[in-house]
């Protein structure tokens, strides 16, 4: 049974396996892109100790460079879900499924980075990130998912339970797989609608939808607030002084707790859960003895 | 009129600095040595970001080039005062005397690096690091002052009053100077007593003393507190929710508030105090005008 998994290998995640590290407890982690850091156009001139700018994604990699030389796991991976067992978590990656008796999220704050016209203008007004959210209003509804991948699978798993009437988007990916369901494999040109999403525009045809999945890359952390039951205000995970989340077990630190989106905070925020998740692991450690 | 200056180079002043400078404010930075960073004999390996071990003084170093390629002024000289002038406050510096609205102390905490038998055992026991604080207890006592600059004088200036009795000893260094007081630049080899201090033995004789005065380098964040009147609590200076000490005008960040003593909290604290600052000063300006 592992310690502690930790999800995200941004600033929050990596400084928190380093103090784990170093305080005895051997903390996974796992991650697969490099986050909103990774897709920095511009360079970072405010965090502090660079007397260069430095860009975004080639901190990242140093940063996991760095926990890597001091021995921690980290797993090229992305997590799929998350389920509470009682007495511990099960961590099911596109690879595989990990025990853990606590988890660390630190999957930061998706950037909106979806280029295609319409995107902004309906997020929220139909096109949800979150199919376990949102799912529910969709019920016997005609609705899309965008995706190609495990993530997708699982969103669509989900999906399939509130309507039948479901279209897959890969914008423009292969997809060799019959899940029994239509697949678009064309590019999307456009999300259309008036006040709310009504259709999809492809390169080739336009599909009409009353509501719009996008399960693109790795599940956002209110996908996985919603699997856990976790406590969301404003868009932010709830946490304790101690960044516990309402679950005992589940810490979280970083852009998904809030405050401002520096490194320096997600830097401090790691430091800081270590001590906590290495205080909680102690406690309940002595109570299985 | 400065805005804002800030004392001390390290990762709390400099990250302020720059969050400062980026808000359009144009801070000042004052410091002289790499502080308790430029010390470190060994390298550092919790701040995120680098992926291999990083020198102490190289990161003090490329911080402060780091502010410096921002355009943030910094002057490498000493601070022996602090006045509060009521409407704003005056930095006696060893070159020369800055007005400013506002002080950020960002010291750090002097490491015990003096390596004199004898130090550690009487650091406290008739062996002080701030003349405003404990000079009073020595009034018509035999005092020695170690020191050999502006700082020391400073020091001196303030202990005469208290007593005659005094011998300043500058540790091996030269001293071509009358300050009306006997000087023995010899190095000093110990220093003995018994419960509390006795006596300062130097390479060529023995001298008793009831008290001894550490002025080397640069003013502790102690004594700046005891000029200003600031609150100290075990050692920290205490500072509310916004980093302002009881004295408004003057805040404080990174080691010499306390909490953990590290590099990420530091620059964490830097990014947050900036803030505070960037308000203080918005307020009066607005007052003012």
């Amino acid at each position: 049974m592992n310690q502690i998994i930790i999800i995200g290998k941004g600033p929050a995640g990596i400084s928190a396996a380093i103090y784990l590290k170093r305080a005895g407890v051997d903390p996974i982690v796992i991650g697969k892109d490099l986050g909103a850091l990774g897709d920095y156009k511009s360079s970072i001139e405010n965090y502090y100790g660079f007397d260069t700018p430095i860009d975004g994604k080639k901190l990242i990699q140093d940063g996991i460079k760095q926990a890597f030389s001091l021995g921690v796991r980290i797993l090229d991976d992305t997590v799929i879900s998350i389920k509470d067992n009682g007495s511990h978590f099960l961590i099911i990656t596109k690879n595989e499924t990990l025990e853990t008796k606590s988890v660390l999220l630190a999957t930061g704050k998706t950037r909106e980075n979806l280029t295609i016209p319409g995107y902004r203008k309906f997020r929220g007004k139909g096109i949800s990130m979150c199919a376990t959210c949102d799912g529910y209003f969709y019920r016997r509804k005609k609705i899309g998912i965008v995706g190609c991948g495990q993530y997708m699978k699982h969103e669509l798993e989900y999906l399939s339970r509130m309507t039948k009437d479901i279209t897959i988007f890969t914008h423009g990916n292969n997809l060799d797989e019959d899940l029994g369901f239509p697949i678009i494999d064309e590019r999307i040109v456009e999300f259309g609608g008036t006040d709310k999403i009504g259709f999809v525009k492809t390169e080739k045809g336009t599909h009409e939808v009353d509501g719009l999945f996008i399960a693109l890359g790795a599940p956002s952390s209110l996908e996985f607030a919603n699997q856990l039951g976790l406590i969301v205000e404003k868009g932010n995970l709830l946490v304790n002084q101690e960044y516990q989340t309402n679950v005992p077990g589940i810490f979280a630190a970083g852009d998904i707790i809030g405050g401002k989106l520096q490194i320096a905070k997600a830097v401090y925020d790691g430091m800081e859960v270590a001590d906590y998740i290495y205080k909680y692991l102690k406690d309940i450690n002595k109570k299985m003895a």
